[in-house]
């Protein structure tokens, strides 16, 4: 195990019903002046704006609202953000959401204080020490972690950039998490969200650092809650108990309790970032199109131990053969994200040949896959993994 | 899954040798005059105590040393600290040691603001939620989990009375988590922590509360974790990994992680505080008697099949059988606490008949097993668990 430090004083208020008693205390820890962000308009449709509104209302905040913030949030989404804050001098950011919403919210909170312009912000992955606007978020999806974590993707479509950055000090401060807020996502969102916080934990767990065996005990845990909840919540759509450990799993995911102590770069992320900076596609669908190919791709004398104890802890899969179980295991990945009604190829989601070698080159250029991964990646590995995507696949 | 609270703001450090960059730094943060706080002299031996004092002279630290803090600590040492602070105006405590020491020092730093004497604030359990003199840890055995929870545990020999209390005010800032400080702890009492790491997952995961999967999925995991651990630690002292694995799933088998999201008591400790107050026993070894007995007595058809998962998740064991799985389920329990060379009955830790019932009426008294337990249990019930202690037992 490396060393590490967890450090996570983000306040989750978990379960039902919390923000009619909650959530007025907690702004007025920061103050009256609001900035409520929001995508797209399915919280005005569940009912869930009106809530908050209300509840803000009651308190006698001053809200200022940015709506509109994208699936892949972009740059120009964070600098109206910034400018939002800045003109009605705004004391506390209340981010009303999935992970893209808070994520954008992050580079706001800390572009607040910074002089520069958020994609120099951004692009210099300096990290966000210092100073920024206090953050607090309703989760209304369970995928990204990003409510417990610091970190977050902004994306340039200017530049087809898709960067990650982020620091201690855009953590929220209180994430209210009420998976009754995941009711209303619809099946494809919640196939995709389970996608991306399974992701989390693969990319995690397949490292190179040995001995780690709490986060990877941690990890085949949290994978197999998935893999058993995402079903029944397409399935049964307000099925409380599925909703709250997909969403309880997606923060455990990725807030360093699965990560921290293991070294090395993730692998599918820098892929898959690269098909929705030029595409625009949902990150968690991209991600499990490509899990699977770069698994049988790795898979080795060197990686298959770890395969197979993969195989058999998650998916209780054993054999004698431990290549068999690796790739059972492998085919288990494939064949759950298939059950979950996830388009499994790349031209499903309209991704031809075309720039195939062009994404590969920034994968590897905007990451060190090629060094630091599981399995290092050159651009050439990237291409053949993108390739065998473009057909459905199987081990057997 | 019930609503839950999760806030654990504590600053973790883990890994080798942080201390000689991190200790002044962190002790700064708070001032200069720190309450050196330790138990019986095992970091004299080890060299802990040498560096962290050169540390703290080199820091021009004015240091004030709390010493003999017992295994189960008493309330008339937490007054002698809280007198201590009083007459040095310390502005910091750095407490280096276990559970126990770090226990102590938690009621220390709220009795400190406090008018009551400490028993009182103990038995009053009220919970600490008002100021707290910030408290750092150097952790040197991975048990009790205090090194990142609110909670305590004072005993009153005389009046027979241990008692858990704590609050958020009490979290340590930072915990510094080097398995390295835990090569010298003995083989018993890296016994005696694995099975108090085991048995807060236990407990836990032996609860009312169904659909918590996120929870008992990361406690099967800890669970495991412990088992691959404990033994290789007990063979190698100074395996780092397993040493490393150890400390940190002590950390999260008590930080909420298993626990928030569940509701009801805890069954075991209760029944094991009474013997520790009584005969003062190692409490991680009263624990590992106690659970396989207990999970005797409540096993039955409303628990089988969580006791059936249990053995299947955490022993690998599959039966067609749910009765025959959960029944190895509980006898594996029951063999790895005897091949880690824990003693498995009362009489050979120095208990005998004559104050089962005292202890048992003390149990039911002090607690809410009757009402909250997983399975409620009468004095009645908890006499015949304590009983069946008194003789090696199997189900085979």
């Amino acid at each position: 195990m490396e060393n590490f430090r967890f450090y996570v004083p983000t306040d989750v208020r978990f379960g039902k019903d919390r923000l009619k008693d909650e959530l007025a205390d907690v702004l007025n820890l920061y103050g009256k002046t609001v900035l409520l962000a929001y995508g797209g308009g399915s919280i005005k449709k569940n009912g869930l704006y009106d809530q908050v509104l209300s509840l803000m209302k009651d308190n006698q905040n001053k809200v200022v609202e940015l709506s509109g913030i994208e699936p892949n949030p972009r740059v120009e989404t964070v600098d109206r953000g910034i400018a939002l804050c800045r003109e009605h001098q705004v004391d506390v950011i209340l981010a009303v959401g999935g992970g893209s919403t808070i994520d954008c919210t992050k580079v706001i909170a800390a572009g607040f204080y910074a002089e520069e312009p958020a994609w120099e912000l951004v692009s210099k992955r300096k990290g966000f020490n210092g100073p920024a606007l206090p953050l607090v978020t309703v989760l209304t999806l369970a995928a990204t972690g990003s409510e417990m974590n610091g970190g977050a993707v902004i994306t340039n479509l200017a530049t087809n950039q898709k960067l990650g950055v982020g620091g201690p000090s855009v953590l929220p401060k209180v994430s209210f998490l009420d998976p009754q807020n995941t009711y209303t996502v619809p099946a494809y969102q919640t196939a995709a969200g389970s996608a991306d916080i399974l992701s989390h934990l693969f990319e995690n767990y397949f490292k190179k650092t040995v001995g780690a065996d709490v986060q990877d005990s941690v990890s085949e845990g949290l994978m197999r809650t998935v893999i058993k909840n995402c079903p029944t919540a397409l399935k049964t759509p307000d099925d409380y108990d599925a909703r709250a450990n997909l969403m309880w799993a997606s923060s455990l995911a990725l807030n360093g309790l699965t990560g921290n102590g293991k070294s090395g770069a993730w692998s599918c992320h820098p892929m898959e970032h690269e098909l929705s900076a030029f595409y625009d596609i949902t990150h968690g669908i991209g991600l499990a199109i490509l899990t699977p190919r770069w698994m049988k791709y790795v898979l080795s004398e060197e990686t298959v131990s770890k395969f197979s104890q993969f195989a058999e802890n998650v998916w209780g899969i054993k054999e004698q053969d431990e290549f068999v179980a690796a790739k059972k295991g492998i085919q288990a990945v494939y064949d759950f994200f298939k059950a979950c009604g996830i388009p499994m190829t790349l031209p499903e989601v309209g991704i031809n040949e075309e720039k195939l070698s062009l994404m590969a080159e920034q994968a590897v250029k905007h990451s060190t896959i090629e060094t630091d991964a599981y399995m290092p990646l050159s651009k050439e590995d990237v291409v053949k993994i993108y390739q065998d995507c473009m057909t459905e696949s199987s081990y057997y």
